[in-house]
């Protein structure tokens, strides 16, 4: 039982979007497939994956330094022969040698890409959609039929009335979800509140919103946006400044009181638990989010999780990043509150199975072995490049 | 006036050397030449550099982001017409461009050494050595004839006996040097104080030197570690911790009490500042280092020193990481308290001018235009395979 190859390629995505600090016209993505020699139904067992969204591609460091590290390794040494499948911890300990302590980005994504492509293949192995897989490790064992999801939208765009947000924000309630969320901070914050009472003119009540300022928010005009949102009541506000200034998010925290999610630009247990011993994050209240593949992989998510019951905090108060069929998997697996969706705007990289339909604002627990991309048919189609 | 081409080549090191936490093994870095078309007598201005040692080379960023961002900018854009010059915030803001907030580590090395590159050709194109460019721009104007600088050596290494290492140390005394630092953490407690004793004897007194865990030591074992090495005096105690463990850090000062040195694993000036703000670290005290050419480069250095001096720090307390022209250009450009080196360790990437000698202690201020990497025969052969 081996890792016979591991293959990477960088693909451009085929978004056009801007949010408070950032534009996606260059963005890429690594995707990867780890081809093992085990065979079911007549063909090889392989896992799939790709660096989420929002970071660049990392052939480079997939290329020279974590997949040769991987393939040295005596085959033996990978596998838990306990559970006659492969070993995380020995694959992602491979990938570390000559690594040194801190600037974890450069490589967490690189490796946690790999690594949840390994486990793509574990579940495949093993039979069973990776959720069930994750629970029987790491959580509870079993797992919900249904996960909630929100959807990320009100990008910002030249010409993007407050008609047409409302339209786009009708459209997702249209398609079954119940909670959506919107960009702030990328116009002057007049113009911004008044995009939040445009969308709450088409919503139940403000507990269906969520706004997003994806860290570009300078200390100070976040206080301000603390204080004007503060009233509305909002189901969280998120990333209001940069991710690792600590003490302007508990700043921020202090002064909007409400409900405050970040952590999908923290890339190490490190920074996570520096959010919340030095962030003001209060468990039960504010959301940690984490972006899995980006930040060394499921592995690592589980060792995350045990040190911040530490301070209180559980995986239901953590929502992974992401929108796609691996992200669906860690918050069924790790029974954490919800997952998020961003339909048609990552291209084939974002959204569920073609088969998925949303119920009242959530998503049915994947039935196939594995992640499921093969439920995917543009998606898979993509991965397929790599093995052909 | 415009940059007319960058080239990058990744380039294996020719080490094997391991401290508490690492190997070198695999190790690589990016070399950098940036061409413009200013020509002094009869040859184009070429800027160059590397990006230090630790990180691994970075082509991938460079050659599919940061290169191509530069060069597709209009020439007018990237110069600073009131200086006749290129303008390094507008060549960093331009790599910056579809960069997210956060995980610096990824972009900041290619970056720096970017930038690093174009302040060596703009230092040429003013026909002045890159320190008193430095201090023109940022510091009081003025620089020393000298700088004081200590050998970072006492790597680990099979066999090597204490009577080896105290050999190692005694060359470097008598190349000149007065102060050296040896790694730990690499062995059990015990050892580690029989090798602090045997350099010790070989040394005029504890101030001649200082302690480097290479951020190896778990929380609690750092505590043996402060508890341990209090009574020697040393210069200073480095790295007891995980980079961004600020808590740990700040117990580990609190615990050892005399000075603390850290921060050549942080890549951002938000980390920097995370590190005064919750790391316990004591202006006049503690040392801050900073890798410049892999955090963003020169200027990166000159808004992390206007920020810290509102936390009461100054560059009388940082040290450049490195080892090389670059980091003796900025620690006599700042002002800095000293620069460091490591003879022979990492092959042509380490040492200065071959025309330096050392004494009492200090280097000479470079008097060759740029960074000088020119009076370096080995480097500069290896630089020149970029331009022919």
């Amino acid at each position: 039982m081996r890792i016979v190859d591991i293959r990477e390629q960088s693909v451009k995505l085929d978004v056009n979007l801007r949010n408070a600090s950032f534009s996606f016209d260059d963005m890429t993505t690594s995707i990867v497939a780890l081809i093992t020699d085990i065979v079911i139904d007549g063909s090889p067992v392989i896992g799939f994956a790709f660096n989420s969204t929002g970071r660049y591609a990392c052939s480079g460091q997939m290329r020279d330094r974590f997949i040769p590290r991987i393939l040295r390794q005596k085959p033996d040494d990978l596998i838990d022969p306990d559970r006659s499948n492969f070993k995380p911890e020995a694959i992602v300990r491979a990938m570390l040698f000559g690594e040194k302590p801190g600037g974890d980005m450069e490589r967490s994504v690189g490796i946690g890409t790999i690594e949840v492509a390994l486990w793509d293949a574990m579940a495949k192995i093993e039979n069973k959609p990776l959720h069930k897989l994750i629970a029987e490790r790491y959580g509870s064992g079993s797992t919900d039929d249904r996960m909630f999801c929100y959807v990320g939208g009100g990008w910002y765009a030249p010409d993007k009335t407050n008609d047409v947000l409302k339209d786009e924000m009708r459209k997702y309630l249209d398609q079954g979800y119940t909670m959506v969320k919107t960009k702030i901070g990328g116009l002057p914050l007049k113009e911004d509140l008044h995009r939040i009472d445009a969308i709450l003119s088409v919503l139940d009540g403000p507990h269906q919103l969520a706004v997003d300022a994806n860290c570009g928010l300078s200390p100070d005009r976040a206080l301000e946006y603390a204080r004007a949102f503060k009233s509305y009541g909002l189901r969280w506000f998120e990333e209001p400044v940069h991710p690792v200034d600590y003490e302007a998010t508990a700043a921020f925290v202090e002064a909007y009181g409400l409900s405050v999610a970040t952590g999908e630009n923290l890339y190490s247990t490190e920074d996570q638990i520096n959010l919340l011993r030095h962030g003001g994050f209060r468990p039960g209240i504010d959301f940690l989010q984490v972006d899995i593949p980006q930040s060394y992989g499921i592995h690592a998510c589980a060792q995350s999780i045990a040190r911040i019951i530490d301070y209180d905090w559980s995986p239901k108060s953590m929502i992974p990043h992401g929108g796609n069929q691996m992200s669906l998997a860690a918050a069924l697996g790790f029974g954490m509150v919800m997952c998020e969706s961003y339909p048609d705007v990552f291209g084939v990289f974002s959204g569920y199975a073609d088969d998925t339909v949303v119920e009242n604002g959530y998503l049915p627990a994947p039935n196939r072995p594995g992640i499921g991309f093969e439920g995917q048919a543009d998606l898979y189609k993509l991965f397929k490049t790599l093995i052909n």
